[in-house]
């Protein structure tokens, strides 16, 4: 049988918590929350259930839901999309980046992809019978060199994948680097697949500067959004993609294809949460306190770092402690010293390693403590 | 801008019930429950997430579902699933079906549809650069030609895509219809994709066959399974895929791109629920009742019908009453007569009209005799 993802593993993400669980070990590798959404959400939910809306959405999402989220992307963005027609709900951003991709990616075509990359997008992109293109950051993946992507651009180029705040860098796009791609596409066909699932996580007095306010790539861009990331819940798979009118024509031709609509009582209480700001506002706050508190308590170690821009990654480069592999020494830190991350070379084009590791601070203040006091140690 | 699905409007269900909606009329066109799913069943996902499930499950799913998916299939089916490596819970069955034609069907491949189809497969196919290739049914698709089957196989066919029982059609298979399966596809590389969403709804002593009980179909069979049907809950989204190992290890690797996981407390939910084999037994009985209901009311009406033999929809030939189009008289029987229904020249080769239209019976028993009344009156 010819597999159409040959070599293809289960993901770094299920494997790495796999191996937490079975040596219980604490879990920094996989991103979610070790902490609970708010009660009032899970409550809506309970509710939404409880009140009968237990049946088929519509494929494009509860229209409320829908009317809200264009609401806070106007507030936020200032731009303005139309919830009937470029607003669509989906499983997870997971389900809206495959959706992107497939709708829009023709056999033969090259995607531009800055690795190290999310490792959901070039399995995707093969699928199509198309090429990822990829362009490779330098360590610690914060600069991003745009004339490289500019010379990756060829007649065959459809897309371009940005991730901004960008996982697993940790890095946040600034004006300057969406001038850039602006160019880089102006009077091109290229379509740009925004990444935006830690939108309000950016430190230090950053902000997030969304594909959606640049028109240059607004006007091209499908935007990717989470529920899960925002509101703790990322075992919910609520996501949403934006995409100009034409756009999401093609979109939605495949999403109800593929699931048909999402997960309804969910999408109920979201609209109702959604009433009050407080409920998405001050994630930044609350992640930076996450992200100074882990690496306060790094002052013993060895392990060396450039803190985070957003999202909630830390990058650690422990070439001072050993030359393994990141892959062996992921593994091995896990079984021994009971502390799981991610290896960050699998996200790097031919598996570059620069001896780095992924640990993720959307954990409670004890365990990130632990984590610091595992370091230290080593 | 070339679309992958040029053509492609959005779904006649979303469409039909839209037009439910806008014109006040009772709904039973799109097929799903008129009621409620278990309260005992809300409670439990209410407690999973009060729990702290609220967090991505292992992309294969909650082993303890699987564990449970696989204890039913044993005693329903006689054969066993491992659950570790030959079941996984997927975003409805519209996911597993979505994955499962992804992970095997190539370019230039042929996949083998019996018309009328559910509308989601054929997309599915052309979104692989691969050629669906209808097998036509004869009205009132209760019969499979399955020398028609056997001569639409050729050297490039992939698959071949069977929905037991089927909908549109409300037909059951018979032994007769797998062995004739199942010899048509000894000593070739042809999978099965056997779309078993209405396994628990079979009417008139009737059994539910699956591909699972064939050996020569289950060796090469992915089979789609639905709790939404079971139990009341379309909008929940879930489903699952079961297969061999070798072909489940290919479909895990779309899976997680696709979705990474699924809804979380709901697995954990359907897994205590599933403890009790009350809550998945009895559905035939239930519906059955639903069908009579429905069909003795229409003791008036110029419509005629064989009765369904499984699924919840009934098929009816309005050809006594008008020769309009099914697509127009379905939408005038909702703006004017405040019915809707499907139209089922749409799932046909060519839009074969038939004169037919499928009224859903999951409906509250009100319900179902208004419309018997609304028929009556036409
Ligand atoms: C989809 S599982 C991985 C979660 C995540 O976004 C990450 O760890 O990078
Ligand atoms: C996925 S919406 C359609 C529900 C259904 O199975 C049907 O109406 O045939």
């Amino acid at each position: 049988m010819q597999s159409k993802l040959p070599g293809d593993q289960a993901s770094i993400f299920a494997e790495m918590t796999g191996l937490a669980v079975e040596h219980n070990a604490l879990n920094l590798s996989q991103g979610f929350p070790g902490f609970s959404p708010d009660p009032v959400l899970i409550d809506l939910v309970s509710k939404a259930m409880r009140d009968g809306y237990n049946q088929y959405a519509p494929p494009a999402g509860h229209l409320r839901l829908r009317e809200k989220i264009s609401e806070l992307i106007a507030d936020l963005r200032g731009k303005i999309y139309d919830p009937e027609h470029e607003i669509n709900l989906t499983v997870g951003a997971s389900e809206a980046l495959y959706v992107a991709i497939t709708a829009f990616v023709h056999p033969g075509d090259e995607v531009i992809v800055l690795k190290p990359a999310f490792d959901c997008y070039e399995p995707t992109i093969k699928l199509q019978g198309a090429t990822p293109v990829p362009v490779q950051l330098e360590a610690p993946y914060l600069q991003i060199d745009w004339n490289a992507v500019a010379n990756a651009v060829t007649s065959k180029t459809r897309m371009i994948i940005i991730n901004n705040p960008h996982n697993p860098g940790g890095m946040v796009f600034k004006d300057s680097d969406l001038k850039q791609l602006e160019a880089i596409v102006r009077d091109t066909n290229i379509l740009i697949l925004s990444d935006e699932v830690y939108e309000h996580m950016v430190f230090d007095g950053r902000v997030h500067r969304s594909a959606a306010s640049y028109p240059g790539i607004a006007e091209r861009a499908l935007i990717t959004a989470s529920f899960g990331k925002t509101f703790h819940t990322t075992g919910w798979k609520m996501g949403y993609c934006l995409a100009p009118k034409d756009l999401m024509r093609e979109f939605r031709k495949v999403h109800q294809n593929l699931v048909f609509s999402i997960h309804h009582p969910t999408q109920i209480a979201l609209a109702q949460y959604l009433e009050e700001p407080k409920h998405y506002l001050g994630l930044s706050e609350f992640y930076q306190a996450k992200r100074d508190t882990f690496l306060n308590a790094l002052n013993q170690s060895r392990f060396t770092y450039t803190p985070a821009e957003g999202a909630y990654f830390q990058i650690m480069d422990y070439s001072a402690i050993t030359d393994e592999p990141a892959v062996d020494f992921a593994k091995r830190l896990t079984r021994e010293h009971k502390l799981a991350s991610i290896p960050v070379s699998v996200f790097n084009v031919n598996h570059r390693d620069d001896h780095l590791l992924r640990f993720c601070f959307a954990k409670a203040e004890k365990d990130l403590l632990k984590a610091a006091e595992i370091l230290n140690s080593i």
